[in-house]
């Protein structure tokens, strides 16, 4: 409701293109990494080492979110935060966020003004703007969102420069969305810690940078989960890299959830996605900055085990094979 | 087909996620302006002065285009080219694009071939590459692109720029696409012509920077329709807008389809949309650079007017207006 006072039934359609593009961003203070806004046929953002990092992720309703479990403000933090973390992944700090939105005709304004504050309150976190968005028809809810970042004069962190003798590394949360999603699964909607988890994750943006400033050879946030994602790293370095089981924090919350649901928490930790944490090797483990739990090796070869044997347990997610 | 042999009735969900999007990017030459393609968490692109230019643009089946009217091809080209036109509208060239792609899990994998090709082609026509990308399911297709640019040095030239006493002048097609609408229409395929101005703009990339060499004070691409898009620059300078009827050409392949119709020919130069024409308004009449036609004149006031007066017919294009 930034834009002065409207009925609260009017629809997307009541407001127009203009008007729903306007919501997006009247009003809304631009950092100073912003050299021009939203408005006019592009923005034009600071990429002030001479590169930018770009990332594009879309969010589906019914695929990716359900507005009938998340609220259309946590759908906007979502759909910003699994940007920014791609962004913190290559030890990059956010510049810019732009977003596309197609929605019903039908849809209340209000709903959307709910999207954008989540869109801008997740971008707020990191003090950067939405500087270009794009509002169209559509029958389904899709929320598209490219992130662009700044290296700070650094070479990008890819996936693929872990080398063997390396210490592997993680930050964040692991198996949190997945517990959220086996409880709302189950028709609960607490307990809530969980339920937040999978609703929107918490990367923690900050430590992507934070560990290509400690030497990090190779990185990755964990979207499909971590042992999936380890698969990415292995595959791209052309290495081996082992879990050790004892080193992976299974938070007594997830404990508690998964006794409760008759689930497997350690399972959730080492295979659910969505949670968007940070998983990197590093080829000292003295070097392994603060924050991050050291939970493994790298070795050569080309294949991801725990405690050294193949996981049993089937593996991440995959959209299309649900 | 660009990974290898397949059976021509594999769907997307055959693929899988990560098949897809190996299909976007594998064996696709990058310029030298992508510094990391595509592959990991994001891309890195070169933006040579310090700063870089972006804009997204959201394409839906059933809104933007329909697949019994435009090949996959056709739409994949389509939504390159509406970026691209922004990045040129700031006076910029383009160095990237990313593209997001939600589709049914049951689309043949040949289609998102066609249409990836698509993709590639026109970016192609600037040299530039597709350096990310993300494809998930959904019920209907939507094609979402992000293009970055470089403003080489220069300033970006907005909308709002414009002052009393410039010239206005356009570059490229205007009433195209809608003249190929009217035909698409009423049921028929031809001319062929118009009918492909309609499935894939042709917008002219390399005027844009063009005009800002040659000083131009505002720029914008016509999206909605030339006396629209007109609009936007006259409420963004502050001033008003006159466009001389007699200046503006109605290409006589435009005259006979309208003809053929019981259209107004006129109408779709002044109103039509989606041809990506730029239009461009510079201090000095001749200072307008070759291949720009002068068709107006820049005065105090906010409005835009057609010889003088405010134009009778309805304006351009809002897709919630439909």
């Amino acid at each position: 409701m930034r834009t002065g006072p409207h009925n609260g039934s009017e629809s997307v359609a009541d407001l127009g293109e203009f008007g729903l593009i306007r919501r997006l961003t009247d009003g809304r203070p631009q950092p100073a990494v912003t050299l021009l806004g939203p408005g006019d046929d592009a923005a034009v953002v600071q990429a002030a080492d001479g590169r930018v990092v770009a990332s594009t992720d879309v969010l589906v309703e019914g695929v990716h979110f359900r507005l009938d479990w998340s609220t259309p403000e946590q759908v906007g933090r979502k759909a910003v935060a699994v940007n920014l973390a791609d962004i913190a992944a290559m030890g990059a700090i956010p510049t810019a966020v732009l977003v596309g939105i197609a929605c019903p005709a039908k849809t209340a304004a209000s709903m959307i003004d709910d999207l954008v504050g989540g869109l801008w309150q997740e971008a707020a976190k990191v003090r950067i703007g939405v500087v270009g968005g794009d509002v169209v028809n559509a029958e389904h809810l899709v929320v598209s969102v490219t992130a662009l970042g700044d290296l700070e004069g650094r070479p990008p962190v890819t996936r693929g420069g872990a080398l063997p003798g390396d210490v592997l590394a993680v930050c964040g949360r692991l198996g949190w969305a997945a517990a959220g999603l086996a409880v709302l699964g189950r028709g609960f909607r607490s307990p809530v810690t969980v339920v937040a988890a999978q609703r929107t994750p918490e990367p923690p943006y900050a430590a992507g940078p934070q560990a290509a400033l400690a030497g990090a050879t190779a990185m990755i946030d964990v979207s499909d989960g971590l042992l999936a994602d380890l698969g990415h790293i292995a595959t791209a370095s052309n290495v081996a890299i082992d879990v050790q089981s004892d080193l992976v924090e299974v938070p007594q919350r997830l404990v508690d959830v998964s006794t409760a649901l008759g689930a497997d928490a350690r399972h959730w930790v080492l295979t659910g996605g969505e949670d968007h944490a940070l998983a990197a090797t590093f080829p000292d483990p003295r070097g392994v900055p603060d924050g991050w739990t050291t939970i493994g090796t790298v070795t050569r070869g080309n294949k991801v085990t725990v405690d050294g044997a193949r996981y049993e347990a089937p593996g991440g997610w995959q959209h299309w094979s649900r």
